[in-house]
């Protein structure tokens, strides 16, 4: 139903006439991941964000992985690079600048930072030209003090202290949401559909519309209420930000209950007064 | 391995001796979801941060359902207070301020604003004492247009173009990791191990330490250069911000290399004058 429109093209919100993205970014590492889903729902979070460079240490059932390429859910071009390498060591030697996520203080003297500033070291950091990335650990267990040691610093997400145990590939998602973030100043893939706002003529040839439509209808019982309570009606009104064409749409409406009586029933044409709930309050 | 330590209280970085959170805080209502995976991963992302009102819109397999309750990965507390509804006119019947998350522009007239935005005006909301919750579509083709109008405004992620589909329980995380950002200044659960900064008298002792033991092994073979050589010495290691019981681990090392001829083999105990790779370039 929705969506059709645009079929083809559009998959969800994915628009497959851009290229895709392998712009400069930080290498995701999981450490003997175990899950393939994890794995694959890993890189569909890292496309969704610009991420690419997808490296996992000893996966548990080794590489390739049928279940990890379903759950990337079409995010191929990540998948099809992942590279594995037997030590964390060798997962990042060539980068000069690498975090370790960890749901989990440390008797280390390491830093530790968020997810936001995380992102923002690395963006700065992948900006000067220097390569950079992020660590993840094992599903039930995270990373060893050893592993952690490897890395600069520890990242760690500002979940609640009740329930602090993150699915990897939902760690993966917020730190490569928070890469996205910094590095393109938040840009959403679109924006609210253009309308003008109605100017401030429309909106009035609209309001005298409907108060002369209201004094046609008897809705006014007491006369001298009728100025403050246009100024209500005009301010009720004008909060909503009408757009121009949204102010016709009104007048249509109003015009068709102004010309109402014509298509009523005999005898109940007339202004019904102190009918109904309508009142001048 | 790592984590051992306080086993019994911390699983993967959960603290169980802290009740469960239930402050104030949105409602995440998932429309027709179809997989009872997504819930439970989308309950357990609520969980992480600090949500726990799910309420279900005509969910395919019916409720309950024991692959969320799996997938939840012990997020019981939201999972036991899911509430199931026919229509989401009636999913949302109590709130006043709803958004509706898509990833798709629409050809409606409502404001799009990123989960941030969403974050600070749902943090509003409820700070003033007003119910208020979050819209999630169905996973192959989310939200209708008539589901949409029923919302205030659409939240859309800033993801990549070119790879826009993000799963539900992606989404909503991102939409609940936001609100607690918001909500908590990014309070992290936990900070880097305090550690004292060595104070500048504890480090010039090892700075002095250091030169002297250079002199004494012929290091500075071109006198003149010496002075240059320290500042730039002390200037390299006063960058890593040294603790106070680091600067006492690193005064026992070089202690110990500098007793290291005591233990040499006979004839190799004096200073190696233009041995090995030292310069004081």
């Amino acid at each position: 139903m929705a969506g059709e429109k645009r079929a083809g093209i559009l998959m969800a919100g994915t628009d497959r006439t851009q290229p895709m993205n392998f712009d400069p970014a930080p290498a995701i590492i999981l450490c003997e991941p175990q899950l393939g889903e994890n794995i694959g729902t890993a890189a569909r979070a890292m496309a969704n964000f610009g991420l690419w460079d997808l490296r996992l240490v000893a996966p548990r059932d080794g590489w390739p992985n049928d279940k990890a390429r379903a759950a990337a859910s079409r995010a191929d071009h990540v998948v099809d690079r992942i590279r594995v390498f037997d030590t964390l060591a060798e997962a990042i030697a060539d980068l000069s600048l690498v975090y370790a996520t960890t749901a989990r203080r440390r008797e280390l003297a390491h830093e530790v930072i968020g997810p936001d500033e995380a992102a923002r070291r690395l963006a700065r950091h992948i900006g000067s030209a220097q390569r950079a990335g992020m660590v993840f650990g094992r599903e039930k267990w995270g990373l060893y003090n050893e592993e952690v040691a490897l890395c600069d610093a520890i990242v760690t997400l500002p979940v609640d202290p009740a329930f602090a145990s993150l699915n990897i590939a939902q760690a993966v998602l917020v730190t490569a949401y928070e890469w996205r973030r910094e590095t393109t100043q938040a840009a959403l893939p679109f924006s609210s559909t253009e309308a003008s706002l109605a100017s401030k003529d429309e909106l009035m040839g609209m309001y005298l519309q409907l108060e002369e439509a209201l004094d046609r209808s008897g809705f006014f019982k007491t006369p001298e209420k009728r100025p403050t309570f246009i100024i209500n009606l005009r301010t009720m009104l004008g909060k909503a930000g009408f757009s121009d064409q949204e102010v016709r749409t009104l007048r249509g409406i109003l015009a068709a209950l102004d010309r109402r009586h014509l298509y009523d029933k005999p005898g109940r044409g007339l202004p019904r007064r102190g009918r109904g709930k309508a009142s001048d309050e």
